[in-house]
C-alpha cells in the first residue's frame, strides 16, 4: 500500500508560544521539534503522539503563507498529512487521476522529510499533504 | 501516557457516496465500516490507514448535527480524534484544567468505542474527540 497512515494534522495558531502552551496542557507532551521556515514566513512545532504528530503552525510576519487562512478562518485545522512509501509514485498517480497538485515535485518539509501538497479541491475540501519519511 | 496517537480525522462531505468515491481514489482503500447514526442525523464511513482512520461524515437529513458546519464552512476537516488509554481519566483531567467539554460522560461512537468531544475553544479552534478503543 502506498498510503501508510495519517502522519500528522496541521493546526494554524496565531501565536506559537501560546499554541504550544495550550496543546502541551491538552496532550501532555512537549514539542520534539521547533523550526522557522523563513521562506514560507512560518514557525512550526511538532508534538509527537506515538507514530503520529500534531504540527502547530504560526505566522512570523504579515507575508506568511498562513496569514490568509488565519484571517479568513481563525485558528483551527489547516491540513492533514499522510505518510506514503514513495512520494514520486503517489504524485504520478494523482496526476494521472487529474488531481490538482500544489507541488509538482516533492520538497523538503519542516522535519526534513520529502513533502508535497494537494489542492483541497481534489481532496474533499481538505488541504492534503503527502510525506515520505527520510530516516 | 494517556494520549496514544491520532486515531482519526473527521471530514464532512455533503454526499457520502461521492465522498467515498473521491477518498477511495485518493487513498486507494475502501471503507471498512459504514454506519448510520439516526440520532445525530449522520452517516459515516471509516477508511483505515494502518492504525489510523479517515472518517467521512455526511448528513442524512436537514436536522443533521453537521448541517450547520457544511452550510457555514463547506466540505472539509471537521474534527481530530486522539486515542487515549482511559477516557474517564482524560475527561477528569480536562475538567480540572477548566476545559469546555461537549460530553461530560463518554458515549458510544460510530465504531463502538467510547468517545467524548471537547469544545474547539479549549483546543485551539479544533473540534477534538477522545477515543478509548473497545476490543
Amino acid at each position: 500500500m502506498t498510503y501508510q497512515q495519517i502522519d500528522h494534522v496541521g493546526i494554524a495558531v496565531t501565536d506559537l508560544d501560546s499554541g504550544i502552551a495550550r496543546y502541551q496542557e491538552l496532550l501532555g507532551v512537549s514539542p520534539s521539534v521547533r523550526k522557522r521556515m523563513e521562506k514560507d514566513g512560518i514557525e512550526a512545532a511538532m508534538l509527537d503522539l506515538g507514530s503520529t504528530h500534531v504540527e502547530l503552525i504560526a505566522p512570523i510576519g504579515p507575508e506568511s503563507a498562513i496569514s490568509g487562512f488565519l484571517e479568513k478562518r481563525g485558528e483551527g485545522m489547516h491540513h492533514v498529512a499522510y505518510r506514503v512509501d514513495d512520494i514520486r509514485a503517489a504524485l504520478a498517480q494523482l496526476r494521472g487521476q487529474g488531481a490538482r497538485l500544489l507541488d509538482e515535485e516533492p520538497r523538503v518539509g519542516v522535519m526534513g522529510h520529502l513533502v508535497a501538497f494537494i489542492h483541497p479541491k481534489s481532496a474533499g475540501g481538505v488541504l492534503t499533504e503527502l510525506v515520505e519519511a527520510h530516516p
